[in-house]
């Protein structure tokens, strides 16, 4: 691969290929491959932001879990204080007292409070006022918890599989296309594409932003499909589908927005290595007239490509 | 109608009117004519979405049918446990049991726990530790529901029914007018209009922006009456009302503002047909002296206009 | 007032000076003296916005209020189902049946349910299941509003009460300043000043922006004095503070930053009527360095002016 | 220290400054050394930002003092009403009435509510319902503030604890780096640096900003060093570490980014006195290949520095 033109600011300041790593910067979901070393490992600050972002089923599985241990410990607690300072009419073996002690303390997390069974007595009173103080301070938790996971910002931007290399009018371009999975309405749509390249002699990565047809719109209905026109100013200029492939070429695409509906700016990001770009290959429409006069967008059509007849080479 | 003049930016972004459809792009509430095909039946994500955005009827309802259900079926749970594992004090008909069930449901689902009827033995009592559970964290979802149903950014803003194209001063201009309904201060106004029209060769629609003679405004403390002078450089220049008719053409209304209020960017939308637009019409003043020195704006004007005797033509 | 020199942008946009009202346009507090007319009188989406912005006695004494009104309605539907569907150990005069039934209300709204009074049958069940329905739900409303009062974005900048035209090296400037009185980290703060005045040909108001030394500082720890400078460019240019007075000036004040603390951008205005800038005069310092090497800032001499021997003049 | 070069713009906007004050003007910590006098002592609207912004361990036991205090105030007022205006089994004995008056208290301030101990009568009946809706009010109260302190913006940035003045290339620049320490990603990190410096004639202080080879990055997996690079145009050009040791100088730093996973902007701060600045030396490579071809990042590198054998001046 030439060296860039001159006038094209070269980009080194993802910080992904200052080494030569053998696979792409950034995955398909937008993820980097850095790892961070030498982090503490127990850090405090990280819980809200891992208790927002992890999955629904393991969110709930730990609020289920931290419900039965409190309620294990309280139940100990109670124990040890004695099932005798409690008013319960029941029998009096262990397990008996152990499942008093147990379902005494879910009522008292839980601030339901039946008062089948209640405590009596300074010690008894006292845990059973701590564990109820804690239940609600948890629910409150629990109540930021949940509104935190379901208002974070969420992108749900679907990129097409591949990008592909095609003519439209008298030039060629580079371009992908993308959809809003979601109901909100995004607003001011903004594209950058870097490209990303294995440097012949050292070896090493470079970076290059690629100047974009349009790198914004105001509204996102439908479809938008991002275009890097190849003229004499593209470092794409000349080269052909093994040139990006010997350089282990990535073009690493940026897309900001605004959701108009909860009033918040998103990000997304993805990638393209050499391998997944098909040149010659053209998108196919994915807009169809409706018989009731809307514009209809098919979303399964997001990937579909028209292959001509001459492919592989720009 | 003639091509666009040249320097003129056509923004062909929308998406909305690359088939030539038969209708107009945006609706007057600022939604889209574009439908999505293909999404998945059931979208968890969608689930927040619709709930924070639909109707308080409905959303009410909802909610009393969760509850209704959610005891119905614990109702059922406890039926199949048996009521012998609960002490209440009552009769031992079946309706008397369903009755019990339904209702201690109910009582442990909010967390009032009367504790007339409570439960007995490991099964009862581990049910009714989870439903207590569950209500917390139904509570706790609702409460987050109903922040966001409140706390989301909400324009008010309406606009003139009908949009003119007047004389004002020397020049010509096409115009509408909008105001905020609210009691929110809303700062740092921005309008963008486009115009959007078939072409008449290619029978596609085309867009363009629409160059205004004031962008942006830093207060919005009355009425804000938007002006695209007609001059050499407008694509409406020579043209008449027929001839926008002719070319179904259709003015798209954009609005940004920050609620200073809430602090949130709002965005609003709308749009003309050439149906709606008088030419030579003038809107009628909405502001008025007071008698106490105060300004003020008579919204019920917004949409009045006077007609002089000559119109129908630019 | 002469007419505005070329090339200064008249601001026209405020929508306050469209007549020629008596007094100030803006009000010291940044509140316009504009007022709406012709809206429905009871708007639903304005609701949240009065609970969020009216002050603190008004809003706990309508919580109170709401929880009475509730628990007597409530009471007096308990009371039509009669109170003998309740469990309840008591007397059954009149008075003791009102109080069971407007505290047995209390305790189900509250959802604390002692148990003490407990409903009996379909009835008496089915409206204690929807109060305490009710309770909840009225609760999470409540969490929600007051975490939207204490979260929502309040600047408290004060600034001084008069602003001055002063000389500050070989030239004149008109000024004022401001300071934080808010512990939170005030960032990226933005001024923007208009002059408005009455035109003496037409009696209508016409607006300038007037050009600042700064329009924006990047911290703000301590105070800012805001400088607009009288060279040939300004609009005050030649003139005296009876010209201001006679042309019934203001000058409208903004102020836009970003709270580093809560990551909100917030707005202040205000205004300074030529009554109120002192012509001649100069504000004291406000800034000293501390013994232990600290530099102090006493707000109390927001407002200090020092007075020299010539005043009155530009 | 000269004057500085023309054209370089004075930031005189700090306010930290004004005074030749001992120390720095911002501590490591971005904290500024300016002191507020004359506040009003209580001010109602600091109070939110206290509980947002201190420590966990004093929060949480001020949540538990406010629980102890409300429960023994409202003893101290069921007392005063008289135990016997409550349905207690128990004993008569003073103790007795005060451990008895105190729990109910907790079991309705919590709404836990067993129903052991209820209230008969108007009083005892009023009170309770006071204290559980002071209970419930106190609790939303509490949700809304666990959920601020937990989602208000808080950047985790560390900076090398030493910047560097090296070669690099050709040229010579002053350096620090900095890493992000959470999970969360950070987007569009901007970088502006100010010199401060004690102007030898005056002894006042002046500042200047510092031009960077880059002064905005898109993406921030790893680490970012900024670099202002000592060309002619820059005040560091000729000075040796002597010099700046001399003059008092100051490097303020100050870093914004936009935190993408809770939609925030984020700012940050530092500062480098002189004796901060190692001349001479270089940063070690934080960043390695690891053996399955990610990238890999060793924070506890940040601060390592190389020292050549030729160090001192510039």
């Amino acid at each position: 691969m030439p060296p860039p033109p001159r006038g094209i600011p070269v980009v080194d300041d993802l910080g992904l290929g200052l080494q030569a790593n053998s696979g792409r910067g950034v995955n398909k979901d937008g993820s980097f491959n850095v790892r961070r070393r030498g982090l503490p490992r127990f850090r405090f600050y990280e819980l809200y932001h891992h208790l927002i972002t992890m999955g629904w089923a393991p969110f709930l599985g730990l609020l289920l879990l931290a419900f039965v241990v409190t309620n294990a410990l309280f139940a100990l607690l109670y124990l040890g204080i004695g099932m005798e300072h409690f008013t319960r009419p029941g029998g009096e073996t262990l397990p008996d007292r152990i499942q008093d002690a147990f379902f005494f303390s879910a009522q008292t997390l839980t601030t339901v409070g039946y008062g089948h069974i209640s405590p009596k007595g300074t010690l008894a009173n006292t845990a059973a006022a701590m564990e109820s103080l804690l239940g609600l301070l948890s629910f409150a938790l629990a109540t930021g918890l949940l509104y935190g996971r379901f208002s974070r910002p969420q992108a749900c931007l679907r990129f097409s599989a591949q990008a592909v290399v095609a003519t439209y009018g008298p030039i060629t371009g580079f371009m992908f296309r993308l959809v809003n999975m979601r109901s909100n309405q995004l607003i001011e749509v903004e594209a950058a594409v870097s490209l990303s390249f294995e440097d012949p002699g050292s070896r090493q990565r470079r970076f290059m932003n690629l100047s974009l047809e349009r790198a914004k719109i105001n509204l996102f209905p439908s479809s938008w499909t991002v275009v890097h026109p190849i003229d004499e100013a593209s470092p794409l200029q000349g080269m052909t589908a093994e040139d990006l492939r010997r350089a282990r070429a990535e073009f690493i695409v940026l897309i900001k927005a605004f959701d108009d509906t909860f009033s918040q700016t998103i990000y997304a990001r993805t990638s393209y290595t050499a391998e997944e770009v098909r040149w010659g290959a053209r998108f196919k429409p994915m807009l169809f007239a409706a018989a009731d006069g809307m514009t209809e967008m098919d979303v399964t059509q997001l990937d579909a490509l028209e292959e001509p007849g001459s492919a592989g080479h720009g």
